[in-house]
């Protein structure tokens, strides 16, 4: 039975010494998978009992390829602080947080919380793990193409979650700030536009130094490289302004915010968030590996390091790349023990581990 | 993969029928096993990282005996109100929530609050589970005795959260109120005492009608039964003022609050919380079953008449009972099946089921 003294015995050594539960209990391979049910895949804001199929996807997928446990957490509240203060109590009984499908901007300022006070890494995916796959198929794309990461000009259409850690994470990569621009469905981001949230404001500062204005068109005349993490679509007209031969990576699900077929009369390489095109941008590339990586090296946050540690993994998995394979295929049971040796490395040599 | 448009459509049914999440998801089989680390077996307050090894323990038998998945929970916070508020926001996320080594008397408010708001069971497993075990002990040793459990004097030593709920659950099952008295580390409740907390307040008004003051030796005097639930330990001297011929259950684990073979020279049938005596009281035969039961029958509560059931399928499944079996085996696998169709029985007469 469970109920013996010997129980006690382990409690008594973890009260002694907190580090001991990573050991002695599932905490140290077990994530929280979290949300608050307010952007759910493309549906929107469908609150937590009809996000909770999605989150029991996510933990199938941490458990198939990061051999991590996850528990899906759907929130009965959507209020940032009450969030805040769950996942704070929550936080002993896990290795790690990873949120999701919580709204931007409110997801910015609920991760930094709880990244800054939690003893454990804490992730939203639809931010980073999005950000770190196509940075991975970026690099790819740029060698297909005989360019330089830094000459590309690249227009992210988007600046919600995904769309702003894309673009932090790109310009980490070695994307040129300076050339970059962001849309969102008023337009052009630039330093003189105002209204902006405290997101796309630090993004207004980070790019865009010409100071484009107007709408998307404007951004992609001359662009090499189109992401769309918007959910929206772009006008055949808009897209024709890119110079040709560049990447489309149209990742709106199920609808891409450019048909691949119309993409593919402007641009060499097409990616998708679908599984029934070439080149399928999936989370699912990085997350288990990352959480994997973490847990093991005893990481308390996920670095810039690891998650650029994690991309270039990602991306040197397909070798050589071509243009129909800028990324490994998301079943590929290559790809995560790969991110986690990477994502492991970078955390001992972050200095972020216990 | 599980990001394709088909869990979508199930997001969907659910956003539109909550209801069916229980059908669709995991929450239909998987309760919340939720602890403050504030009284963890004999330890006490060890907190909540401590306290996991107790709480995957108990996981792991409402696994084995109930089929049911659950998660421990360890929260960072021993503020009621905090434990409330976590509690409510991870509901959506559980078919049931089994609060566990919580320390009284913040407990019962804990649970009140939780359970009145709350459209899924909620139950303090350290009260009501032990409450249902010993009801059903009680009820086989006054069988075996050859009394009417209504005419026996019960004394209970302890009045926290085992205490509280072990007294109430006896005096629905059919103990006689008036006869039964309640002791703490200060000696009887009765009504003239001051100080008492709200629940020892409702137990003095309850019990004691002679209104017997003094130490616990007082209550026993003349005695027929003796609960301990206190974890302390009881003079033999008080013991011998029992009624020869009764019962002892000594409970506090792993030391009884009367030595078994102390016990023996007052009494005839003796039961404790360990394995290796006869009649071992262990939760294990009712907290499987009750939510196993609950969750079968969409019971949104655990109501009196659900607890009632289990302990008269506990009873019934040692027959005969004798004094050295008034409760089955804890590892019996036939118990949990008996007490999950007693208490869906119980729970659709009790008009409680969604």
């Amino acid at each position: 039975m469970a109920y013996t003294p010997g129980v006690a015995r382990v409690c008594e050594a973890i009260a002694e010494r907190p580090e001991l539960a990573c050991e002695y209990t599932w905490v140290g391979h077990t994530v929280a998978v979290v949300t608050d049910g307010s952007a759910v895949l493309g549906l929107g804001n469908i609150g937590p009992a009809a996000a909770m199929p999605v989150m029991e996807g996510k933990a199938a997928l941490f458990r198939e390829f990061g051999g991590v446990d996850a528990v899906p957490i759907c929130l009965a509240t959507q209020d940032p602080d009450e969030i805040v203060a769950v996942v704070t109590a929550l936080a002993p009984s896990f290795g790690g947080i990873n949120l999701e499908d919580i709204s931007a901007p409110r997801c910015f300022d609920i991760e930094r919380r709880l990244a800054e006070t939690l003893p454990i890494p804490v992730f939203h995916d639809d931010q980073h793990g999005t950000a770190v796959v196509v940075l991975a198929a970026l690099r790819n794309a740029a060698r297909v193409l005989g360019r330089d990461l830094g000459d590309l000009k690249v227009v992210i259409c988007g600046a919600g979650a995904a769309g702003v850690a894309v673009t932090k994470m790109m310009v980490k990569g070695g994307v040129d700030p300076a050339r970059t621009m962001v849309c969102d469905t008023r337009g052009v981001i630039h330093r003189g536009r105002t209204g902006l949230n405290p997101a796309k404001a630090e993004l207004a500062e980070l790019t865009n130094e010409a100071g484009v204005s107007g709408n998307i068109a404007e951004a992609l005349r001359g662009a090499d490289v189109l992401i769309g993490v918007s959910g929206g679509s772009i006008d055949e007209a808009a897209v024709a302004g890119m110079t040709p031969g560049g990447a489309i990576l149209a990742l709106a699900n199920p609808t891409p915010e450019v048909d691949p077929t119309i993409a593919a009369r402007y641009a060499s390489i097409i990616a998708t968030g679908r599984s029934d095109f070439p080149n399928q941008i999936n989370n699912v590339l990085a997350f288990p590996g990352i959480f994997r990586g973490a847990l093991n090296s005893g990481a308390t946050r996920i670095s810039d390091g690891m998650k650029l540690a994690a991309a270039t993994a990602i991306a040197q998995a397909v070798e050589p790349p071509t243009a129909e394979a800028i990324v490994p295929s998301p079943l590929d049971p290559k790809v995560a023990p790969a991110v986690t040796a990477a994502v492991a490395d970078a955390a001992r040599r972050d200095g972020v581990c216990r």
